[in-house]
């Protein structure tokens, strides 16, 4: 993984996703690297990708990496934890610049909290079935143990704004409770969409869990590859943030600024290779 | 509409939708008509239909179209309401064999069933937003009122297998609890996922609302259509029923077994023009 020739300290930051999780994303950059161009691209045409088979997720993924290539992004993340378990690798393998994902920094931060070594990991049932976070962290602490429980109505539950509602405290209990029965200390939010929940997840856990916010922990990532590479961009102007997706739904806007945490601004519909 | 010179009584009927809501569809079909050949085409590489523009449903429902012809059925269900509401018009277009949607059917069943003539619509926000249903039921009966909402997380619910949990419960009623305010006699269930929510809908509105399946009301139809072209197969040999998907997804016999409400059986994947 090296920094192509051409990379330029004011290239953009590229960043995709199958949709909207991924805003939750560029929310920590913006957060944290407040100065960097980013361009993103939500692949609405085709969400999700947690529900299709790994084939196609890594057939999306490569088309999308394509796509933020031709805007000469000198970093790309992938601001989805389903896509980041079962396609960096063919993210990596296309582009000549480095590649973020959300498992790994998800991970290192995990370990980092955890005091008794014992993490409750959630996310998609596709993130939760590849095993991704359990192989990472067991990389980093092999004597960790990690409890998993995919969580598939979370996703809808933000989406719709059901963030704190009764419904979304009594499913979260059920998803939830097995975890705490192992005595876990640490939480990995392991869906770009769990940010939204965190206030349920910690009412509904007696606030006795560190949460790790996975997209945060990419940040900060971002932000030390950019730092050991002299990449960070020195203009202290308004950096251009470019919202792409492959189609325009109903509600996008609205349903998308409680992720970004700010107004969107201007969407621009554009077409990846083979997307239709 | 008029029957093709080709079609014959054992051609199969065409069945089609985004994914697995369809398969409440195949089941109404296989209990009313259970002697006539179905082949199923599930989208689920590009699902959902309802998030899409309807530019890009329309041209979805074109190519799941020209795939099913390919198979020489000889009646067309378009077996997911959303698409009935928004491309109804291009299915018919392309296609020389009688179409059955989800609206019409089910405004039927609803003016005939509503004494008060006070009816309410229930679907995912695409098929509401379309106010399809209300143009139907009032080009049939126009003094009656329509009163609808739009059940975003039923789809998810249902899917998840949570039709009758307290979750589900308290999310029913904030959906339904402003439509009753409109004391409605009649509740149209316009989407192919509800009927596995019906015993909650039926719980929640206090046993007081007569509850229509669009998908039962679309098989009353397509029974009707058949009879009407002497097109009923003769045959009292097993049926082949057959299941196509253009992606086959983690548990997907296993999440769409309740939907169709008997074991799966083989499911085939194949790719309609375009789709990847």
């Amino acid at each position: 993984m090296t920094y192509s020739q051409k990379s330029k300290e004011s290239n953009p930051i590229g960043v995709f996703d199958s949709r909207i999780g991924g805003l939750t994303v560029v929310k920590a950059l913006m957060d944290l690297l407040p100065h960097e161009n980013i361009v993103y691209f939500g692949d609405t045409a085709r969400v999700p990708y947690g529900s299709k088979s790994p084939e196609v997720i890594r057939e999306y993924a490569s088309e999308d990496t394509r796509l933020l290539l031709g805007y000469d992004v000198k970093l790309i993340v992938i601001a989805c934890n389903t896509v980041s378990a079962v396609a960096l690798d063919v993210v990596e393998n296309i582009s000549r610049i480095p590649v973020v994902g959300m498992i790994l920094p998800g991970a290192e931060a995990a370990v980092r909290s955890s005091k008794k070594k014992r993490i409750g990991v959630i996310g998609t049932s596709a993130t939760i079935r590849s095993d991704a976070y359990t192989r990472a962290i067991q990389s980093l602490e092999n004597s960790a143990s990690v409890f998993k429980a995919a969580c598939p109505l979370f996703v809808p539950l933000a989406e719709e704004g059901l963030t704190r509602h009764k419904a979304t405290q009594l499913i979260a209990k059920e998803y939830l409770f097995p975890l705490t029965l192992n005595k876990i200390d640490t939480l990995v939010l392991g869906c770009t969409h769990y940010p939204l929940l965190k206030e349920t997840i910690d009412l509904v856990t007696n606030h006795s869990l560190t949460l790790i916010d996975s997209g945060e922990a990419a940040a900060r990532t971002v932000l030390k590859m950019l730092d050991d590479a002299c990449l960070r961009n020195p203009s202290a102007l308004k950096p251009n943030v470019t919202f792409l997706v492959s189609d325009i739904p109903y509600r996008f806007s609205e349903v998308g600024e409680p992720f970004l945490g700010r107004k969107l601004g201007l969407v621009k519909k554009v077409t990846p290779i083979h997307v239709r």
